[in-house]
């Protein structure tokens, strides 16, 4: 079936801050038929790459970030922001747009050489996919793959990554 | 197959703060039977409601959201903090155990006369549930159900419901 993915983001000029474009979800979100082609076109992309978890960051990444790893098979690990994880974690600096910020992971989270998928819902510069991976990777476990429903190209986030395989349902060129 | 899934919850003392001991569902996300296990559970307990939308709430209701409503063939809405929504919003306040808050969905999100699926991770003292059961009221909608992980029972949050199913799949009869 061919679903034009992009119609269900909306733009909204000016959010969070001036000079922004945000990419409102929700609309996808709230359509069955839209939120289950995405999941299962993000699940296509992971299944070969055999996860043993997916990691879903705080907080968008957690909505799809289940439903991922229930038809993937796999745990789910949440990163989240500091202060919200309640026992030892292990943590990661990223720049943003506007600031910076912190992302943690309960540190007994996997077993040493497990393999990752990493899940947000937007990938832009990169900072908070690879915040996410230097967590994975402090704890000893290996990144397979990433996996968003938009990514912003024209940021070049994907540079920061290499050879693993990335997936975005919808590429937005330009700004 | 029988499940303890209650072994998969740590218990954490005094956090976030003294006196309160925190559910910390992170190794039941972690762990694939488990996780699948929670998400059937709540499935079979909805299915016969019939919702046309399952609400998330902010953040940790957001978890096994997208996966309920993959599951139950509806659509996702996330009731989410001050603020994070871009567009035009209804608002709810609630009060914590320590402070107040408020919960914001935006205002187109269903059609009248919906039928609501309300999730979140647990239940307590019920204030979350019943400001975001105040949202879907708001946009004339309808909650036929509420369905948790972890229901701390003697706060007895399930009163505030009246005849509305609720389900939740941990019960934890004292502090």
């Amino acid at each position: 079936m061919s679903f034009d993915l992009e119609s269900y983001i909306y733009d909204v000029p000016n959010f969070p801050s001036e000079g922004i474009i945000f990419k409102d979800i929700t609309p996808l979100l709230s359509d069955s038929d839209a939120l289950n082609h995405t999941i299962d076109q993000l699940v296509e992309f992971a299944q070969p790459l055999k996860p043993d978890y997916v990691i879903g960051t705080e907080s968008r990444g957690f909505i799809l970030g289940g439903a991922l790893a229930s038809k993937l098979e796999c745990g789910l690990l949440i990163a989240r922001k500091p202060g919200r994880l309640p026992r030892e974690t292990v943590q990661a600096k990223y720049e943003l747009e506007y600031g910076s910020d912190v992302l943690e992971l309960h540190s007994d989270s996997v077993e040493d050489g497990s393999r990752i998928l990493i899940h947000d819902d937007l990938l832009a510069t990169g900072g908070t996919a690879r915040a996410t991976e230097s967590l994975v990777k402090q704890l000893g476990a290996e990144v397979v793959g990433l996996a968003f429903i938009v990514e912003l190209s024209f940021l070049e986030g994907r540079r920061h990554f290499g050879e693993t395989p990335i997936k975005s349902l919808i590429q937005i060129d330009d700004n």
